[in-house]
């Protein structure tokens, strides 16, 4: 052969946007790797500027950015550090989003809306990503807007073992709060070996105006209730669906969601409501003004790093989560 | 200007597979056209042949195909007329999928798993489909696998309708069949304005190895029992769900879904089971061999017939099932 | 023929994003329509929603979008609306941005910087937009990033029309306020028949550390000098240039720039500056904290609306800036 | 409707690249119309520049080229001019390539060749074009590289009408000058109803190195044979199958294909050869050096018109070519 | 650099559909791997599911599926693999296919057909193939139809082998069964130095309705003739032109072809033929209902293996043909 | 696994065209490799034929082609080159194009104008090429005209080094040709710390139709000016700007370009001109009718060269550039 052969080598390099740099310090020291140092700032008119300022030329690189508010400040940023890892000569570009924005914008639920979720996975297809590292999607189909790997990791094993160790098992009753996450409710009922109840929202034919009242499907009386969400955002649906169970004589509410979105009215919500404890994973950073005692956050950072380790050396991400119940 | 110039001019052209022809032929009657004569035919090792018999040039293009068995074949027929309209100069294609095969692979349950759903979505583009006309897929992040436009119809009306002239909506209550299907039965029990239950399958702690119980969510004596269901396939879960309603205490059972796929063992199941009457629309041909008197096919061709008319004459298909309820 | 023919109609719609309501009225004002009502608005989260109030199914879109601050914001509301007529059925889509955002991140100054000029135009192409209209790029190659047809239009007519009957050209000296806009005060001078000065930033040698010095290249000696660049941003460069030709004996300063950022610090900087008039056109809405005595706002609704008549009819854009010298 | 309506309109307008000009003015004034004033020069590097003198906004553009020699630059002028076009919001883009350049280069013949006539047809996809019209293409496989309608010319009914009223047919063989163009040859024996034969290079064994000799299959003696190729480049192959035809008794020889490249050597050998008449298309210009009393050239513009006339009226191609026999 | 540095390993991993399993398992026994452990089973609907047993993650896998019968089922299958392979982060996928379905239908005979075997090629690049492993395509043009490399593996040294050990050369005459075969009887030629002969089919000038004879070109009287074919499908043209040769005084008949399809009536025809033998390679399972003593299958499988191993060791597939007559 | 596993390897192999043999052949020094054996030549018809006589499977190719004349011909050779590759299984293709053929059509001046220099940059990733490593782009825009990694080397170093240790750096003026290369010039001002001065072609407005002054902005009298430019094509604008420095009392002038072009009228206008050295580099080979004493050629294959194997080593190719002032 007429050339240079050389032997191949591989290099994993972590990244990290501006919007959850904690979570992805936690990813790295569980890899015992350095982030590479970036500069990213704005310009005066908001415009975000980005440089690696090591090269990256021919490393498999993971970002890492969760999309918090501002939300599409962060997204933005995202997909301006993709670009910049592809012109640089990426090798791979995973992006890990603990946190996927516009997911439950992932139909038209009347003509004239946008599908936003599969835009956001189009933008980070055409930026030039890879493989997408993600969390408890709103919708599982949404791994399928991505034209390539989508490792879809399940907060549920961190969430539900810990319930499993702090509450007896038998007096559990795994509850959805409405008619459209009973799939995820019923994930937590098979693991827990728990009954299932349904707060489901319902006009009242009776009064006009369609003013709906929160009918409890299934008994919750005395039980200990377990609220399951994949996240909680203005905390409206939860506390209410809380309300309900109390009103049918639940003894005890605990909530459990991967994802502590927790914007508006939510941190006065949840400090006002008569819910034990809200149980979160660090998927997105807790707003400070919603710190609040009775708020649990569990640590995704091993899990995310157990992917990144598996994904860089051809191991398997299915066998995180196999075996584990 | 140098050139020619003349007065534009829109031609809408109706074509059908194989598959399910009574379906175009009502179509093509509702909108007052024939279908345009096609040779369709396999040669000897199976390959599809496919030609159409008059110029296809510059027009607007509605391809009617449902995906029944042999569903593969059908499929593939699909996209051949796909290739074939694209080649010979159609302004658009539209296809028209009154049941959208594989719809329900349309998430990676486990590792190493396919997204077919997406993955006949992406072949129909590359084909050469510009929109698609669907009706009540399995889920409804289905029309976002589409990197295009997805009118996507419903058969509600016409199937509650059905069910609301006949019965004593006073008496009814809505069943989902599963824990994934509550948020189809949640939609029912809004329109009816009926209560809402669950058949929840639930591992029984007492016996090992995985058997469940058909647990009722929600208090179903005396009442008549709507089963709701995008659609049947072998009627495992549909059959066994009625007789758990019975099992607690209702006092009919009816059975509605839009997609009535009636594989395997379907027809043994439907003829043995309780249910006093099932419900279905004609998006497939019934199997010969589940000619049940109780059985009741609605006709969709009227909105099918309804939506290419305001695609070709831009009109609005989403004022198709606004005011409707 | 087996089918349906129809006479062919085109209709013209015009949507605007919620950056800058204002221009967008002016343009539907010259051209004679109205807005379509749209609502568009954000989730707790920041997430940002949108719905068309009208079917836009066959319809040719014009959606104008300017890329103020919240920067990051308003692009991403852009993507979404054409994303929602995409899937809407839109016969094309037409996106107007005045301003484009990032358009100065053009090239890679240094290794491992994203193009994100490049990256707004391929995200603007992914999302579903046909064509470009705009106005004033930083850079003239900008154009070449958008894989489709960019109606370029130009401010220069409006800003020079109206300095050319305020001034006596015999005294003005058209000055670039550095070496990388020398192009556009090539094109200035051409257009009033003055001569040309530069402003030089050079290292002053004896110095250490980068210390520049505004040198003048060219004779501004009692001259009535026009600095013009394509954009103000915080007005640093253009007061610093402004300082050093009154330094080297202007008499007077005036500022013509296309589009006003005026962002950060430019409020202080232009009021305190000895520049006698600043010239902008209503690319961008004024931000209320810059609204000076000294500042001319120009409008170019006119040109947008006569660009988007001319798209819309099959007339020449490029006839409106022929013949305009 | 938030807008305006028009009643929509088609514009022809067609455009001739630098390499044919005689058959660009032909064709328009089939058509009766001009061809579009364009800038076509050569910088004085080589690089070409283009720039139509009319706006082509909305219009159906024909666009002529042939890709005679030199080749490789009226291919790229052909790309520059369909990028403009594109740039210039043409309605659609259907390029005419008489002769459609490196169509043999069809397959790989061994390991590390190119497939030229597929990165042709994907480099006019990528500069814009929507359609190719062609004639005669070397392999009809070809015609599958473009992904999008391509209408294929036939030289066929034009060449053996010509044939046909000229000899007695009674006394035509055809011949394929080798065993890769017997299908052509077989068509034009089905259409003249005449015998076929074949000249086969074979090696021949008893000498060493590859010699062949030009075998004749099938019967020759006494018979007017009719050679026929898609196209003559440097004549060495027509040539010695003439001669192996005379050398079999042949009584007389003509050449017939579509296509004269007549490069090379192919002005002395035609010159020098017994054939009595060579028949070719003006799909090419014919070379000066080539103009021999005994070569005939019939004018494709005819055809060419009409199909640019069906395609742009929605009319069918396929229908001229039918019934024709 | 910060980050983590490792050795690239590759692993090669070969996967099998169920068309052809004996194949799969023959290659896999040459490479001296197992095949894959894959779940692949049908729905109740005939929707095919997939899943693979074990990691595939950064592996390079080959994929192999004949388009035997039920042709489009397998081909779909072979289509839902790639899509798993791909969403399961395969380094690349390559997916040997020894017999190309639709590879027939490589261009428009007629107005309005489709270009089936281009479309199969966009398919399988659109699941997500980057290479294909082929088999004697029926025209070599098919390799252009896939945007990517092609292997592309000739039967002709093991078939033309096994026929040169078993006759006398010098009796041997090579006959192409029809007009559009002599390419392929041209290469058997070269290689065996035999005379080739044609038989072509031409209408009868003095019969109605155009019914045609089988007339041989070339002498073949007291010859033995290899009929050579790439496939043999209803064993019509080829069993016509057996009949044609000993019409003409061949004194033997055997057939050669690599695909041996034999749907239909072949069985029947085969049997009842005068041939004395049917050599085939083992591209495609031969149907039990074709079980003759005169029909020899001979195994590509040390070929197809020789072929992976070079793709996946970087080494040459050229040279595998290469000094190989 | 089941599978096989072996180590990974990276082949580095050098192509080049015919285009400028002498710069590829210094840079394969440069590298201590050869250059891949390579068929290339032209058919009679001048299509371009090209083979690679070794196996290139699975190497990282880097192709050298500069854009010289005949520059279609060249182009599209290496677009063939590109095609042979990605067929033949190359892992990687970087094209290294030392002078960037029409880079100079970056925007549209007017109307219906092509953007060449993106059209070409399409074609480079339609044929296959992943990586550009180019040099002294015209506009540092085009950069983004790829949709991949550029790798953008400088001549300024090499050039100004040069010159700076040739002149007494005290005396220098840098001088850019007129109001488009003021960023050029503006870099070797910062570089050498020399003032800078620019020649600025005006409209006379005292001359009907267009007459152009070269006026002097900025002192020049006494100086030795350094005219830099990144191209030299006709020599017009260079040569008259010389005059001009000249005619202001310049004492020498120096001519500093990356890219000699030097077509059509370059000799005899850089023969006659006052200029006493020009200075180019072996971007381009030196036309044969320019061998001037007065010209001199510095090599850039040293810089391209260590640009290759960093970017085969995956090192940094922006560390080539830094450090370096």
């Amino acid at each position: 052969m007429t050339g240079i052969k050389t032997t191949g080598e591989k290099k994993l390099m972590l990244f990290s946007g501006r919007a959850h740099p904690e979570l992805a310090r936690e990813v790295a020291s569980e890899l015992g790797v350095g982030i590479v140092p970036t500069t990213a700032r704005d310009f005066a008119n908001g415009e975000i500027y980005v440089r690696f300022e090591e090269s990256v030329r021919g490393a498999d690189c993971f970002l890492i950015q969760s999309h918090t508010a501002p939300i599409n400040k962060w997204i933005m940023e995202q997909l301006i550090m993709i670009d910049a890892l592809k012109r640089a000569s990426a090798r791979s570009i995973s992006v890990i989003i603990p946190f996927y924005g516009y997911a439950r914008q992932d139909k038209k639920h009347r003509g004239r809306e946008p599908i936003s979720a599969r835009l956001m996975a189009d933008m980070l297809k055409t930026a030039g990503a890879d493989r997408i590292i993600t969390m408890d999607l709103h919708a599982d189909q949404v791994q399928g807007y991505f034209d390539g790997p989508v490792d879809h990791l399940f907060a549920l094993p961190v969430l539900s073992n810990y319930i499993a160790t702090r509450t007896d098992r038998e007096q559990l009753t795994v509850v959805s709060p409405d008619a459209g996450r009973v799939r995820v409710a019923d994930r937590w009922a098979d693991r827990l070996g728990a009954p299932l109840a349904i707060v489901h929202k319902r006009r009242d034919p009776d009064v006009a105006n369609q003013v709906t009242v929160h009918e409890v499907v299934g008994d919750v009386n005395e039980r200990v209730c377990v609220l399951v969400d994949d996240m909680i955002d203005t905390g409206g649906t939860i506390c209410a669906a809380a309300d309900a169970l109390f009103a049918n004589g639940a003894r005890d509410v605990v909530v459990a969601a991967t994802h502590g979105v927790l914007s508006g009215p939510a941190a006065d919500r949840l400090k006002n409501s008569r819910v034990s404890e809200f149980i979160f994973t660090n998927s997105l950073p807790t707003p400070t003004e919603v710190s609040l005692d009775k708020i649990t956050v569990l640590s995704m950072a091993p899990t995310i790093a157990r992917a990144v380790r598996e994904v860089f050396e051809d191991g398997s991400v299915t066998s995180l989560f196999e075996g584990n119940a």
